[in-house]
């Protein structure tokens, strides 16, 4: 898998370009929408498609305990069984069987680990991980790796990279030793891992590259760790991964973290904030987040945000939106969904457009001045 | 307000028609779907349209307590708040003070409840109600009465009707009185009670008849009454409403009911049963109710409805949907209310076109054939 028509920023290592899969192109840089459970929350794929994605994550771990690889299977997948035509990638299982808290045994076979939902016991490794995303039927594969807590000594943080290489070499084995199930392509990412520590970063970004993956995913960011180690680290990492292939920032992030990470030459990311937040009240706009929930919105007869061209912001004003709050109106979780997905879809357009124009910099520039700005004047 | 181009069964006395309102044509008979706060639950105004909803049912009660009218005259309004272009029907808020119990003290004057979100004292009159449903600006307005409670004595019941006879003269009156807000025309319908007892509706319709509204409505039914007394006394109440002007039956009601109520000359309804039962996976179909929870749907990966082009049953399985249910995913509550909601409005358009072709008592007699047919097959 590479990165096409690959323009590159000459003063940042910003790139934008193009992804292409079995289910359609994708410009870079993207945001994926999280569809954790087989859906993004609240959100139909008329609506994805309407705020602008061109690709959705699904999330192993969720889908493993509901519906299950049965119903999945005889569903023909993820694709079909959500009805989303367009683009997917699906993470290994890994992350969420360490982050939460479930995890029975680690071995150097894999995990067991209990499910959240009946206690029933499940185990997951490398060739177990490739089996369900081959029964998903994603786009884009994650291969099985341990997601190193934060903070880890750099002993720990060695010895648990070493197991994700192991993890993930056996991982490309057996997914080149298997079909895809739906008779089109799937495409394989290895995930460098090594905590804050950049000689364990790089020596995990050679090792990876050595093997030979389709695409380069950036994990274990994003932990709770300083900023300056999340910029750092992806900086020397990106330094590492070949220019033709997408790179991909797990987990990151707020719209802040996105900017830095393009400029340090990322393609591709994850994040629940977008919805989440949605779901509490927490709007994005160019001028920096705006709270819904807030008094002073109540008869805000105006739009969210009045260069918004989302379905939302063309349609209903702030206040309608606090009082769907106020009462609990299923409405405005989609409502405000759609504003955020839109607004972190605008971004990576508006960064995308930049590159390709060579205004990357001053686009950073700009964005921060003013969404920096807003904040300050909010909390003053 | 007149029902126009009226075509009546030579066989029942179910109607079609039109009504015109300030908001636009409303094809009779109809479904009127509840938005209680401000918001059909779950959807959107673009969800409404598709899903062929020509008219909405606003609450006074609701928006009165929340977000309350200073917020609503602000706006502009209830179409604009909710940003709705369509037509309105507004409540007069008796309904909910009685049935939601909160009453402190009923008085000739009008009614003294608490607030239940917040525990503060309001009024509701005649007047109240009238002036309220003017900063709504809806096109229709219901004129304030007292929903007699059942069961009731005949003396009860007399002594209640009597009550809301001077409250709804009282309203027709103070409306008159009073101009539109925001310049459109808004009509008044007036409200039958008189509980299950024939004599007592019979004086009701004939005293409001005297009034002059635009429109009549019958209330305090589907209430707890025996089936044989809701559409007997629909039955005795339209014989005695004029043929030219719309009726509408308040708070009913089942698919059953809407047919048997129509063949009984009512032209318009509304009910929350639609998004409430969607919300529950409690699905309508022709064959009956449908509920998306049981277990035998779970590898059922075909659509709710095969027959029917809702977004729903056009995109997705049932698999999914009880997958979403399980899942408490979001996305399944508008799903499963687009359906509903335009089941109700695919079977009051039947039996519109069935009337127009003059064929609404074979519509009403295969409807039942094959609607009870499979319900009774699910319950063996």
């Amino acid at each position: 898998m590479h990165i096409e028509s690959l323009i590159t920023c000459p003063e940042t290592k910003a790139r934008a370009g193009e992804i292409k899969t079995a289910h359609g192109l994708i410009q870079t840089p993207v945001f994926m929408p999280v569809g954790t459970a087989g859906s993004v929350k609240s959100l139909s794929p008329v609506d994805l498609i309407e705020t602008g994605s061109q690709i959705i994550l699904g999330n192993t771990y969720h889908l493993l305990l509901r519906p299950g690889m049965e119903i999945m299977e005889s569903a023909g997948g993820l694709h079909k069984f959500m009805s989303w035509d367009g683009p997917i990638l699906t993470d290994s299982g890994g992350y969420q069987v360490f982050s939460l808290g479930q995890l029975n045994k680690i071995t150097e076979e894999g995990v067991v680990f209990q499910s959240r939902l009946d206690g029933s016991k499940h185990k997951l490794s490398s060739e177990i991980s490739m089996d369900i995303q081959r029964v998903l039927g994603s786009d884009i594969v994650m291969a099985f790796d341990e997601c190193t807590s934060y903070p880890a000594t750099i002993q720990q943080a060695k010895t648990s990279m070493e197991l994700t290489h192991r993890w993930e070499q056996r991982s490309l084995d057996y997914f080149r030793s298997t079909d895809p199930l739906y008779g089109h392509q799937q495409h394989l990412f290895g995930i460098v891992q090594g905590s804050v520590y950049p000689e364990l970063r790089k020596e995990s970004a050679k090792v990876l590259v050595d093997m030979g993956f389709d695409g380069y995913a950036i994990g274990g960011l994003s932990v709770g760790e300083p900023k300056a180690d999340m910029y750092g680290i992806t900086d020397a990492v990106t330094d590492l991964l070949p220019q033709d292939q997408p790179r991909y920032l797990m987990g990151v992030g707020k719209p802040e973290d996105l900017v830095e990470a393009v400029s340090l030459g990322v393609d591709m990311f994850d994040c629940v904030l977008p919805t989440r937040n949605a779901r509490h009240g927490i709007m994005y706009t160019w001028n920096g987040p705006v709270s819904l929930k807030a008094a002073r919105e109540k008869d805000a007869h105006f739009p969210l945000d009045s260069e918004c061209g989302c379905y939302c912001c063309q349609n209903f004003s702030r206040a309608y939106m606090r009082h769907l709050f106020k009462a609990n109106e299923l409405l405005v979780y989609r409502l405000a969904s759609i504003h955020n997905i839109h607004f972190y879809h605008e971004l990576m357009a508006g960064m995308s457009r930049a590159i390709v124009e060579g205004s990357f910099s001053t686009f950073k520039q700009e964005f921060f001045a003013r969404y920096n700005l807003k904040r300050a004047e909010k909390s003053s």
